[in-house]
């Protein structure tokens, strides 16, 4: 199949986007080039605009404009709580849920060994400066049900007890193995609300 | 849901993505932005040119950057065969299923009178005018089995029969209501290879 140089790359570039094959790129290129020229060239700058701007936030590493993100300077929001999830799919999902009002830190990943992914390579001692700072009384565990993710909490918990915090994990509800990001908002909100003690 | 106001017009921007939902337009923000800033750079430069290069083909109306697509350039395909499909996407499936080498003429549309698409607003003419043009033997009707692009067949054949040519329809294969873009390589190649002379 012969496209012209410029349709092939567009169609090759779609291809980047999750879930998106070969023939589904074919259908996007043709969408966005008779139907949706408009959108197209709003979807071109808003790719460029969020790769320029978007940096992570200093305090909780959400992805933001400035240093710090609307949630970090919402004054409204509870200092008390830190919720601690591994990756922005993960902060959107309870985000969503509407029932939590505290803070974040975002892990950027798993501890995983095997991988030779250590403390060092989550820059967790950013974590750690978190975790000093004033006013924290409870760190909630929102990490995987998985191994790497159990891994995750025993080493968030060490953090947050070593500073005298207590740490809860989220209640039943999350399925074995789940990842987070697929749970819906009320099995969340759910699991929220239910939370417990982190076993030592 | 309170996103930084960058990554809300990235999330909104790809919703203008056929099929692209609330949450799949999330993932794929989060992917570009997260896992492959590279390849999103490549997707806001690949649609930026695309809609600045791409304009249609003088001959046959297909993408292209220059005035000729590639396939009209090309001076090993069959010139007696004139292939009149209705979209970009139908184009795609035949040349895809490499059974034809001939010619092709995009409608870019089909008639439908009720929704005021007539002959004027698809530029037939340009029609008339690539089948006054010497060499084509042959039409080749590709149209969809739809009200519409039966009553579109119709009006090509009438054109194309006032000048004499030979009109010819895909063969049995492709199902009553099927959008042609949706059937696979095989069944394409045998409706070319079995195709039938157009009732009058
Ligand atoms: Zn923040
Ligand atoms: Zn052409």
């Amino acid at each position: 199949m012969q496209f012209s140089p410029s349709f092939q790359q567009l169609i090759d570039a779609l291809r980047c986007l999750p879930t998106v094959g070969q023939k589904t790129a074919q259908r996007m290129a043709l969408h966005l080039l008779e139907r949706d020229r408009a959108g197209a060239g709003q979807l071109a700058e808003a790719i460029g605009e969020a790769l320029e701007k978007l940096g992570h936030c200093r305090s909780c590493r959400v992805f933001t404009e400035g240093e710090i993100c609307p949630i970090c300077a919402d004054s409204q929001r509870d200092d008390r709580l830190l919720c601690v999830v591994e990756s922005p799919a993960d902060w959107i999902a309870i985000e969503s849920s509407g029932a939590y009002q505290g803070r974040y830190f975002l892990l950027l990943g798993r501890l995983s060994p095997l991988d030779g992914i250590g403390p060092d390579e989550l820059k967790l001692d950013q974590l750690a400066d978190r975790l000093d700072q004033p006013g924290i009384e409870e760190v909630i565990l929102a990490t995987s049900a998985t191994i790497e993710g159990e891994a995750t909490a025993g080493y968030v918990t060490e953090l947050a007890r070593a500073r005298g915090l207590r740490v809860t994990r989220l209640a039943q509800g999350v399925p074995m193995g789940g990842e987070l990001e697929y749970i819906d908002a009320s099995t969340l909100s759910l699991a929220l609300k239910g939370r417990r003690e982190a076993e030592s």
